[in-house]
C-alpha cells in the first residue's frame, strides 16, 4: 500500500476508534471519570489549585487561535485538561464558596447527567426525544402547580395538551424572562381588524395601531440586568424599563410605582408589565406582590414575577407566605439550576394561562409542524438538551419536604450568619436576609461609631475609603481561595443616597457550615490588618479621630 | 428524643447524604453508570426499546403534577427512569437514524461532560469559571480563524481584550442568529446626534429617527424557523422577513433577492440584514454567498450566514470551497451540538470585526462590571455551562484533519446514497446531496414513468398520493424503530409550484455504512407494499394505467 493510502487509512481507523472504543479504565481520562465517581468532592478539592494564578497568566495556556491540524492523544489532553483547566477553575460547590448562586450538587445529578448526555435527545421534536416530551411537559406542570395551585381536573386538561403550553424550559432565567416579555408584548400587541399582529407587522406598526408612543416595563431598580436586555432585545428600549425606587428594605415602593405609571402614560406610553422580584439577586428581598398584582388589574397590564432565586421558598410551609401573591402573576420566571439544585443551564418560565404561549407560537414543514407534539413550537430556543430529566430527578428523589429542609435551612443560616455580622464589633450588616441573602461590610468598630456623629461630607469620604477597603478585602480574600463572597453596590437609606460598596453572601449550599461562616469573617478581619490594606485602616482611623 | 424531632433529625441527615456520599458502584445507578462508561454503544441498544410506544401511552408515566412530598430512593427512581424514561427514548445514536443532525459521539465527550458537570462553572463572569473564561474566548477564536483567516498579530490583539468579543457562545443556533440580527439592528441604528440608539429609546423611536417605516431581512424561503422567531422577538415582525424564491438546487435567486431589495425599499423599509445559507435545514444547499456579499455591500446592509449545519466543511480542503464568500460575512452562525460532535446544547456565532457585539453590551453592580474579564457581558445569555470544554476537546482531539475526514465522508456518502436511490426504479431523488442532505421518495418505475407525461390535472393527483404515501411510509418507519428517515415539504421545479413531501437524510454519522443505507431503501419498499400503505400503491397504479 502507497505511504498516503495507508496514512488515510490509519486516519480513518483512529476515527472510528474515537467513536466505538470506550476509554480504557486504566488510561487517563479513564481514571479521572472513576475518580469523580468514587468521590466528586474529594476530586474537585485535590485538583482545583486554591491559590489564584492571575487570569492573564491562565490566558497563556489558552492563547493559540490555530485548530491543531494534527489529533491529539486524548490522555495527553486530558493531562491537559486537568493542569490547565480544572485546576484553574473555581471549586463553586466548596461549602466556603458563598459569594455566588452556585453550590454543591446532590450526588446523583452526575451519573444522571451522564444518562441524559448519553442519549443526547433534543427536545425540539418528538421525534429525537420521544418520553422526553411528556416528561418535561409534566415538570412544567408541577412547577405550575407549585406556583398557582390549579384543580386536578385543570391540570389534567392541558398538561398534555400540546396545542398549549404551561411554560417554556430554558438555558436559563435570562431566557425565561425574555420568554415572558415577548409574549406579554405579542398579546398586548395581538391581531384586531386589518392589523395582523406585532409579531406580524413588527414594533413600528404596533405602535401607529395602538396610537402610543412605545411600551413600558416597570421594576424595582434592584431588578436582575437579564430586564435590560429584555427591553433592548424586544425593541422596548432600555430608557423605558422604568426603574423605580425601592424602600429600605429593597422592595419596590408602591406609590413610587404608580407615579411613575402616570408619568410614563402621560407621556404616550403603554405599561406593557410590571414586574415583580421574588429574590433580588443582590440583596434577595420580596417584592410587595399582592399589591403589584392589584395594580397591574387597576391597569390592565401584565404581571411578571421573576422568581429565578426565590421561587423555591414556596417548598417551604413556614416561609411560602414571603412570595403571597405570586399565584396571581401572569408568568413566573423560576431557574433550575439555582435552588432546585440542577447542574448549570436550566430554567423555566411558566404561564397562569395556558393560552398565553400561542402568542409566540411557530412552525416548520419538518418539525414542529401544526398538530405534532413538539415542545419546539412555543420555546424561544430551539435544538434542546433533555436537562428537564435532572428536574424530574430532583423534585423525585429530594421531593416537596427535602426541598422544604433545604429552603428552611438556608433562610435560618442567613439570619444567623447575620446576627454573627451583628455581634461582631468590626462589621456592618448592611441588609438583613429576607431570604438566604444578606450584604455587609467590614467596618472597625470606631468608625462606625464615628460614622453616627460625623457630617455629611466626613460620611461620604468615610464611605469612599471603606468602599476600596471592601474592594480590597474580597479581592484578597478571592485570590487566597479558602473562602470566597461576592461584592456588589447598594444605596441604603442611612447613607441617604450615598452608593456604597458591600460583600454579598448567598446561604444554599447545605454543606455550609457555622463554623465556615465564623471563618469567613475571621479572614476578613485577617485581611483587613493585611499590609496590602491596613494603610487604609489607618487613613479611616485617622479621619475618624479628627472628625 | 421525641418522635417527630427524630424524624426531622433522620430527614436532615439523608438529606446531607444525597450531597456527601456517592452513589455505590453496585447501586442501581451506579451500575448504569459503569455500563454506560464501559460501552455506550451497548447501553443504548439494551435499554432503549426499538419498537416505538404511542405517544399518549408514554404519557401515562408522565401524568401526575403533584410534586411527591417525601423522597424517593434513589435506586426506585433509577429504576423508573430505565424502564418509562430510557427505554422510550429515541436513539438518536444509532447509524441508521439518518433523519434529524443527531449522530454518535466520540467516546471522550461522555467522561469529559462529567468532568464540565462535576466543575458546574457558570460562564457569564470569571468568579465563577476562571480558567474557563479564556478557554471559551480561545474556542471563539479558534472558530473566527477557521472562517475568517485573519491574521497572528490580528488574533493576539483580540483573543483575551474583554472589551471586545469575536464572537458568543450559545445554546443553539437559534440564539446565535437572534445575537447577529440584535447586534446588526443596534448597530444601524446606533446613536447620532440626540438620538440614543435603539437600545435605549426602542424600535419605534429609532424608526423615527431612521425615518423609515420599517426594517426588513432578506433570506430564502429555505432559511431556518429561527429566523422568523428572531424577526419577531426583534420587532422586525415576520413579514419583514422577506422570503425570497430559489433556484432548482434550493440557492437563492439573486434576480429575485435584487428585486425584493428594490420594493421594500420602495415601501420606505430599510434593508437591515441579507442573510446567506450555508446548509440549508431541509436540502444541505449553500447560498452563492459571494455574490450576496457583493449586493450587501452595494447595499451597505449586514449580510449573516447561517453555517449551523455547513459551518463545519471549512475543515475540508476539497470541498471548503463550495462556502467561498462567507468570509466577507459580518457574522456567521457555527453549531457545536451538529458537526462539531459535542454533545446537545452548543451553538457559536461569530463576528468580523471584534467591535460589533459592543452594540448590545451590559453591565451590572454585582458581576460583568465595566472593565472585567467577565463574558456575560456580550451574550444573550446570563447563566451558562462550561460547554465551550467540550468544542476545545474535540477541536484539540480530532484535530483539523480528524474533522475533514469525518466532513468529505459525510459528503461522499450522501453521494453514494444519492446514487443508489437513483439506481433503484422505485425511488425518486427529489434534490441532490451538495452537502450531506439529500432528499427522495418512495415512487414506483411505473408511476415515474406515467407522471413525466401525464396532463397536469393528473401530475397534481398523483403527487397528492404519493404524498400520501410517503407519509405512512415515514410513519411506520419511524415506529418500527429500525432505521429512521425524516419528511418535509418541497416545491421542486419539476412539478411547477407543486409542493410535495420527501423523505430527508441526513449523514453525518460516521458509523453508518452502505449496508445501512441499502437497508433503509429495503424497508421503505417493504413498508410500500405492507396492507396498510400497499391500497395507496394499487390506487397510484390503477391512475398512470387510466392516464
Amino acid at each position: 500500500m502507497p505511504r498516503s493510502k495507508e496514512s488515510a487509512r490509519a486516519n480513518l481507523e483512529n476515527l472510528y476508534r474515537i467513536f466505538t472504543v470506550p476509554e480504557a479504565p486504566d488510561s487517563t481520562l479513564g481514571r479521572i471519570d472513576q475518580a469523580i465517581s468514587d468521590n466528586v468532592t474529594g476530586f474537585l478539592q485535590k485538583h482545583i489549585v486554591a491559590l489564584e494564578n492571575s487570569i492573564t497568566d491562565i490566558e497563556k495556556s489558552f492563547d493559540d487561535p490555530k485548530i491543531p491540524e494534527e489529533p491529539t492523544f486524548v490522555s495527553d489532553y486530558t493531562e491537559f485538561i486537568k493542569e490547565k483547566l480544572v485546576a484553574q477553575s473555581v471549586h463553586t460547590a466548596a461549602p466556603g464558596f458563598i459569594g455566588h448562586m452556585t453550590s454543591a450538587l446532590p450526588y446523583f445529578m452526575l451519573p444522571l447527567s451522564r444518562i441524559m448526555i448519553a442519549l443526547n435527545q433534543n427536545l425540539v421534536k418528538v421525534e429525537t426525544s420521544k418520553a422526553f416530551t411528556p416528561m418535561e411537559r409534566q415538570v412544567l406542570a408541577m412547577l405550575h402547580r407549585l406556583i398557582y395551585s390549579e384543580s386536578d381536573a385543570f391540570y389534567h386538561r392541558w398538561i398534555h395538551d400540546s396545542r398549549y403550553a404551561l411554560g417554556a424550559f430554558c438555558s436559563g432565567g435570562t431566557i425565561a424572562n425574555i420568554t415572558a416579555l415577548w409574549a406579554a408584548r405579542n398579546q398586548l400587541c395581538s391581531p384586531s381588524g386589518n392589523f395582523r399582529g406585532i409579531t406580524n407587522e413588527g414594533f413600528f406598526r404596533a405602535m401607529q395601531h395602538l396610537g402610543c408612543q412605545g411600551l413600558a416595563v416597570l421594576v424595582s431598580r434592584r431588578r436582575h440586568y437579564s430586564l435590560g436586555k429584555a427591553a433592548d432585545l424586544l425593541g422596548i428600549g432600555r430608557e423605558n424599563l422604568v426603574l423605580v425606587e425601592t424602600d429600605d428594605r429593597n422592595r419596590i415602593n408602591m406609590a413610587a410605582l404608580r407615579e411613575q405609571c402616570r408619568r410614563i402614560q402621560d407621556k404616550g406610553i403603554r405599561p406593557l408589565s410590571l414586574i415583580g422580584i421574588a429574590g433580588t439577586t443582590e440583596t434577595g428581598n420580596v417584592d410587595p406582590l399582592e399589591e403589584m398584582a392589584d395594580l397591574a388589574e387597576e391597569i390592565g397590564c401584565h404581571f411578571h414575577v421573576d422568581a429565578a432565586w426565590g421561587g423555591p421558598t414556596l417548598f417551604s410551609e413556614k416561609y411560602r407566605s414571603l412570595l403571597k401573591g405570586i399565584e396571581r402573576a401572569d408568568s413566573v420566571t423560576i431557574d433550575a439550576h439555582k435552588q432546585l439544585y440542577v447542574p448549570m443551564g436550566a430554567g423555566m418560565v411558566l404561564f397562569k394561562d395556558p393560552a398565553a404561549l400561542s402568542s409566540i407560537e411557530h412552525h416548520a414543514a419538518y418539525i414542529i409542524r401544526h398538530g405534532s407534539k413538539d415542545l419546539g413550537s412555543h420555546t424561544l430556543e430551539g435544538s434542546r438538551p433533555g436537562k428537564a430529566m435532572l428536574v424530574h430527578a430532583g423534585l423525585s428523589i429530594i421531593g416537596r419536604k427535602g426541598y422544604e429542609l433545604l429552603i428552611d435551612q438556608g433562610i435560618e443560616r442567613a439570619r444567623r450568619f447575620a446576627e454573627m455580622v451583628q455581634e461582631h464589633p468590626d462589621f456592618e450588616l448592611v441588609t438583613a436576609p429576607e431570604l438566604n441573602i444578606l450584604t455587609y461590610r467590614y467596618n472597625p468598630a470606631s468608625v462606625q461609631e464615628a460614622l453616627a456623629h460625623a457630617d455629611a461630607e466626613t460620611v461620604r469620604e468615610v464611605n469612599e475609603l471603606l468602599d476600596k477597603m471592601t474592594k480590597r478585602i474580597q479581592k484578597r480574600q478571592r485570590e487566597a481561595g479558602k473562602t470566597f463572597v461576592s461584592r456588589t453596590s447598594l444605596t441604603p437609606e442611612r447613607y441617604r443616597g450615598q452608593t456604597i460598596i458591600v460583600f454579598r453572601v448567598v446561604l444554599a449550599n447545605p454543606l455550609t457550615t457555622e463554623d465556615i461562616l465564623a471563618s469567613v469573617l475571621e479572614e476578613q478581619c485577617e485581611w483587613a490588618r493585611h499590609p496590602e490594606v491596613s494603610p487604609l485602616l489607618d487613613q479611616l482611623q485617622e479621619m475618624t479621630a479628627a472628625a
